[in-house]
């Protein structure tokens, strides 16, 4: 500790060295000119956005109707312009932008925006379908209310409905944060690209992963823990695009645990899996598929473990 | 791209659109006159309770003690007037109330209140145990302070003791609005209602779901990923307020990964259950349980997976 | 309800009872002199240090060379500051400190605030390994700056590596509340004492586990749920220190739900451990181990599950 470095007198060179570091040229080193989606904004549009979608339930709205129509265009207003500002971004990465291409990207940015707002109501319409199966799939569940304030599942599933929409408008990266923001704070990974049937309902949701190009139909039900991925990344990019990910039909039930792998794997509708089993291959529809008498050891003893 | 519309002359459209949608009578269109319990309220209320009940580990009381008695008064009012408010939201919910029976709700949300508030030592003499078993049962804990700052297991069973004091009072949807912000934050899912004894230690946690009615003796360890969960929830709301979640004796550990189901299940007092496994019928005391040589394939290999 | 007690009745009596709770000298009572580290500033401080990590990746930076030298100095400078004071502040935990022993605390805490900056370039090259391996692993990632942005692994991976140098410094305490907002982010928990080769890759990430005497080699990937852990920790304390996690040598790729136990267990370069595998003992070098045959049944049903 003889020749003790104080703070004040080394951020000159600790400042410099992290300058030379940055001139390596890494991907790690990119220093954009334009700037990059801003997660913070987009996570504030998620909570903008589910006021939007479930209107009766936040506190803002709490005014006679002619009050809550003016609240909520200047809600929409709000979201819109925000979006619309995001998605510019989203949409000049990685290229290099003359004046001419950036007025296209923002009308298009613009026109996207809109397109997304405007089918706000096809969302809802699904997101309805999912409340009722979760309050009907959960003994625990005491109100719809209870259930969209505070379920993880149900948000889960709000974002991935919406940040699927986005990701067909061909929108980049921004659904890809937002199903990120969920998966954060609900456990629920669920890959904006994939495709999901009404009637969708998580239980407790903790660790489920959902793949890219997973296809689940209507009234489908998905505990803790659950896997419908790829049976090996191998490949890497070289993946990119493809199917890689499992068809679960109408009605299919998977316990928790459960993993159900690749891209040829169809779980039959009707069917329904037990918790841990782990499917690589497809179950014929109404089929009971459960893991066969897992040999336990039962020993007394004191012993360690 | 021919006829792009712009964000600013869509807003009214958009707005009209939603409003509409809005009109159909679902429960997803509820406008409700009264408000929600606010979430973000109830977890600021969590943080602010956690420096009641870890008073030593917080920086707002590094005063001598006459100071300490004073933040604590301004701490516990601010707590008992914002609890109250959402206690008395709560009550409100779901039904008609008049000017009368609204004084009445208000009253019984002061008394519900300070009753929750004056069982605040019987929460800390809880968690004093579980703090001892958490240093007590994890070598990788330097001491009691890191425990309380950094374990995610302490911040969930803390908000979780919380809770069902409030459930046990009959506080409606705050018990839940709370553990689902610990579930969040900590991938530790404990409804409210299950009762959990004394020396209660969760290492790592995620992934861990303890249900509704599930019963946990003292010193009972878990490990992350473990299930505390109902046979099958296919009755639906039928199964309301049944027991449908196992009872766990004293000195139970379980390791990751397990899933113990059914409401007739017990896991005996001293009882070790092992890694993944699958329980779903009771365990005499003392029995050690493990999955029996799972059978593993090795083959040497550069073959794709 | 006929003696209703109101809150501002009751606030003096409340508050008394808490004091008198507060005076049992037991663990949970501890009143320290001295502040504790402070998780808040340590969270916005990991935002930071991301800022110094990722430089291209975030909208301070958004100016020409000459700004940005500015712009990082004031940068380094606040994180500079702050940190010298958290880990002062561990410094001091759980002694008596006079006033020369509290200069000596200081000037060492900046010394090893200096030492910890300017290894700020080993992290970025060991990042800068991570980023490709995560590209080259992943088929649904469409950029780098995807995987930066949005992807909870590289953030775990960076926070584990921050946290892991702050470890080896012999820093008290901020290590781990480090890792463990990266655990409340992502699910993703990894004790700062394990040490981890380069080119790491994390996929979907919830529920991994890494115990404190971990050691992971090169090439390393993991899938969610994977529990790289003790055999067990029924010694408690007198296990603290002791080697008990296990050995992960170069190109090993355990997928999800796997786990491998005991600080004797070495899984050799090359292996692949298949989904959900619990492995105990060592594997040798390029070995596929899969979970051999998990017998399901099926039949057909419509009984209940």
């Amino acid at each position: 500790m003889s020749d003790t470095r104080t703070i004040a007198s080394s951020i000159g060179a600790l400042t410099d060295a992290l300058m030379a570091d940055y001139r390596q040229g890494r991907a790690i080193d990119r220093i954009e000119p334009y700037s990059q989606p801003d997660r913070e904004v987009i996570t504030d549009l998620i909570g903008r956005m589910k006021r939007l979608l479930f209107p009766g339930y936040f506190r803002d709205l709490e005014h006679r109707s002619y009050d809550i129509r003016h609240s909520l265009a200047v809600l929409m207003e709000d979201i819109a312009f925000r979006l619309g500002e995001q998605i510019a971004i989203a949409l000049r990465l990685g290229a290099s932008v003359d004046a001419d291409r950036a007025r296209l990207l923002d009308a298009q940015a613009q026109e996207l925006t809109v397109q997304f707002l405007s089918r706000l109501p096809e969302v809802r319409a699904l997101l309805q379908t999912d409340l009722e199966a979760f309050f009907d799939g959960d003994p625990a569940a005491t109100s719809p209310d209870e259930i969209i304030i505070a379920y993880p599942g149900i948000f889960a599933i709000m974002v991935s409905r919406v940040a699927h929409l986005l990701f067909e408008l061909e929108v980049p990266l921004i659904p890809r944060i937002m199903t990120e923001h969920a998966h954060s704070r609900t456990g629920i990974d669920i890959h904006p690209g994939a495709t999901i049937g009404r009637y969708f309902f998580i239980d407790h949701g903790t660790g489920i992963v959902i793949g890219e190009t997973t296809v689940i139909g209507e009234h489908v039900k998905l505990y803790q823990g659950v896997t419908l991925g790829a049976l090996s990344t191998r490949g890497g990019q070289s993946l990119r695009g493809k199917r890689r990910h499992p068809t679960i039909q109408d009605r299919v039930t998977i316990y928790s645990g459960a993993s159900v792998l690749g891209g040829d794997t169809i779980i039959g509708h009707d069917a329904v899996i037990g918790g841990n089993a782990f499917i690589t291959a497809s179950v014929a529809p109404g089929m009971r598929v459960s893991v066969k008498n897992q040999e336990l050891e039962m020993r007394p003893g004191r012993q360690s473990w």
